[in-house]
């Protein structure tokens, strides 16, 4: 009797927001306990939920029948691999729960992506998967939970109040960077690219505590262009010169297979005469010959996971905000060799 | 006068089918000026729209205010970089338009695909770009007409009565073999792999025709697998045994990166003992070592060609169907050279 009763007059979040006198988007950030709620609004919002009946009906809300059974995705790029086997994760999972999903492309731009997610929500998309596009702020964030649509933050994060699945960049450049100093080399740079995010911080700061905890100079860190072209004919700003180094840890893969041409170009011989280390270990880095050393940071488990939150914050809205943080793992192959004095150094040094 | 009183009491494609006795599919085929028609069903059909004044609502229909701006394209896989190239064309015209891509991935599964296109529909996607999974069938295409959703096949086509942006695979296989056959090679295979389809039948049919023209085996044709890794490992079946080859043509870039990969394994020098001609020149060949000799399909240009015909077809719905098939050209760079005897073959007699 009293389920019926509710049935028909259910409450809303707005019914909540009205009575504890705060906006929607307050009402929604207590129900996924967010810490930015003062715990004095949290215990108003909390009371009238409680007098209303609010709580009991949520679960059921997104259980009701018009979900679209669809999933948005969010990506800033398509033009490294690693967000192809990220997407096949989440597709694996999605669609084993009778689910689709649907992609689109923000060209890492804000305007463009706010644009993106608007679209989706007309579309009426059940949740989003949402790789932040560079200088993405908070009020996006709180914007979509104003929507009361889903998010599930992927590979880089701005703001610790949703979900989130990455990996420990630091943790990887730290296997980078110890791996190419037991084999003995001391000039070691960190050639990057790309916009700046906070998984492109976690890398750089990453290095650079790897480099300073090894007495090593944690400064040698220089940008390569974007295109793989483009990155192959910048090889020489890590063999020429006075910043001359013996090996490079890359900031993807992608970066590793330029600086592989431009070095092949330049008649050095990688795994001979100088190391790289690539980031990510897509299925690209176990073709190149001679194969690249590589830290795997599994994007199809990233992908998996981040699927799985969304899919768990589906079913029970009304969870903490998780964080699945993936450890990666250094994959030693052909690339990375002992530091044998350098020929190369020794040689341009007598010119 | 006349305009408002239509306006009140439109008449849609149904009231033209049912006046006339047909299918809403076959009255949508009439529109869509379809050879599937016959003379006599078309007249009937053309007399009643007449009659009725249809012909004058329709691009009206269509630009009515309730569009979603937003374009559906349907892909069966993402593995390949030259979909991300394709990808990015059709994002270039699509965005200038003022709309929005949204991507699925139908893993070249039929059922899957049209799970994908089904739900596209609910969501009210202004039009597709499909590119076929292998076995699409006919109806696939009449349930999209049906749907009235307008629709442009991108690379493999199932009908030639619906609007298609493609390649001409032949003339680019033909680029291939004339290639190779002038620098003096004989022993010409075919690597190929992937499932079968339009775009599959067009390159083997062009390459056998290439070969019959210069006088060479048409049956030199080899399937590969489809993961790089396992590709490379496959590399012996072009060196090895009765079948030996002096060069092989690939069916696209991803094979040729394979191939590459495992001849080094194998000791065999690309560019001096043997020759690899790649398909699709994508981002890739050029940053490979030796640089890979492609026929380059242009992948962008194709994106932006299915773009450019999808905003047609939504401005002017009953243009006959088009066909935009690209030339494609040959990019000679290393890995391709004159046929020097093959001390690779010589070699192998003797043991």
């Amino acid at each position: 009797m009293l389920s019926e009763g509710r049935k028909k007059n259910r409450v809303t979040l707005l019914d909540v927001a009205r009575h504890a006198s705060v906006s929607r988007a307050t009402a929604s950030l207590v129900i996924r306990k967010s810490p930015l709620v003062s715990t004095e609004t949290r215990a108003k919002v909390e009371a009238v939920m409680q007098e209303l009946g609010y709580v009991y009906n949520m679960g059921a809300a997104r259980l009701r029948a018009d979900r679209s059974l669809t999933i948005g995705v969010v990506i800033p790029n398509l033009v490294n691999p690693f967000f192809t086997e990220l997407l096949a994760g989440i597709d694996r999972i999605i669609d084993a729960a009778g689910m689709v999903v649907i992609l689109v492309n923000s060209g890492d731009l804000v305007a463009r992506q706010e644009t993106l997610l608007t679209r989706m929500r007309e579309h009426g998309v059940d949740g989003i998967i949402l790789c932040p596009a560079a200088e993405t702020e908070m009020s996006l964030v709180e914007k979509m939970v104003e929507w009361d649509l889903p998010l599930v933050q992927v590979l880089r994060r701005v703001t610790d109040d949703c979900d989130y699945a990455g990996v420990d960049y630091a943790f990887g450049m730290r296997q980078a960077v110890d791996h190419l100093a037991e084999l003995g080399h001391r000039d070691i740079a960190f050639a990057l690219h790309g916009p700046i995010h906070s998984a492109y911080q976690e890398r750089i700061d990453g290095f650079r505590d790897a480099m300073e905890a090894r007495g090593l100079d944690p400064e040698n860190v220089i940008r390569v262009p974007h295109q793989i072209a483009a990155i192959a004919e910048a090889a020489g700003l890590f063999t020429e010169g006075s910043r001359r180094s013996s090996a490079v840890v890359c900031f993807n893969d992608v970066v590793a297979l330029g600086l592989s041409a431009g070095l092949y170009d330049l008649g050095i011989s990688i795994g001979r005469d100088f190391s790289l280390v690539g980031f990510d270990d897509v299925a690209d880095a176990e073709a190149m010959r001679p194969r690249l050393t590589s830290v795997a940071t599994f994007p199809e488990a990233i992908g998996e996971g981040a699927a799985k939150l969304l899919l768990d914050r589906l079913a029970q809205p009304d969870l903490a905000p998780r964080k699945l943080v993936n450890a990666p793992q250094l994959h030693i192959r052909q690339s990375s060799a002992i530091w044998r004095g350098s020929s190369l150094g020794r040689r341009q040094e007598s010119g």
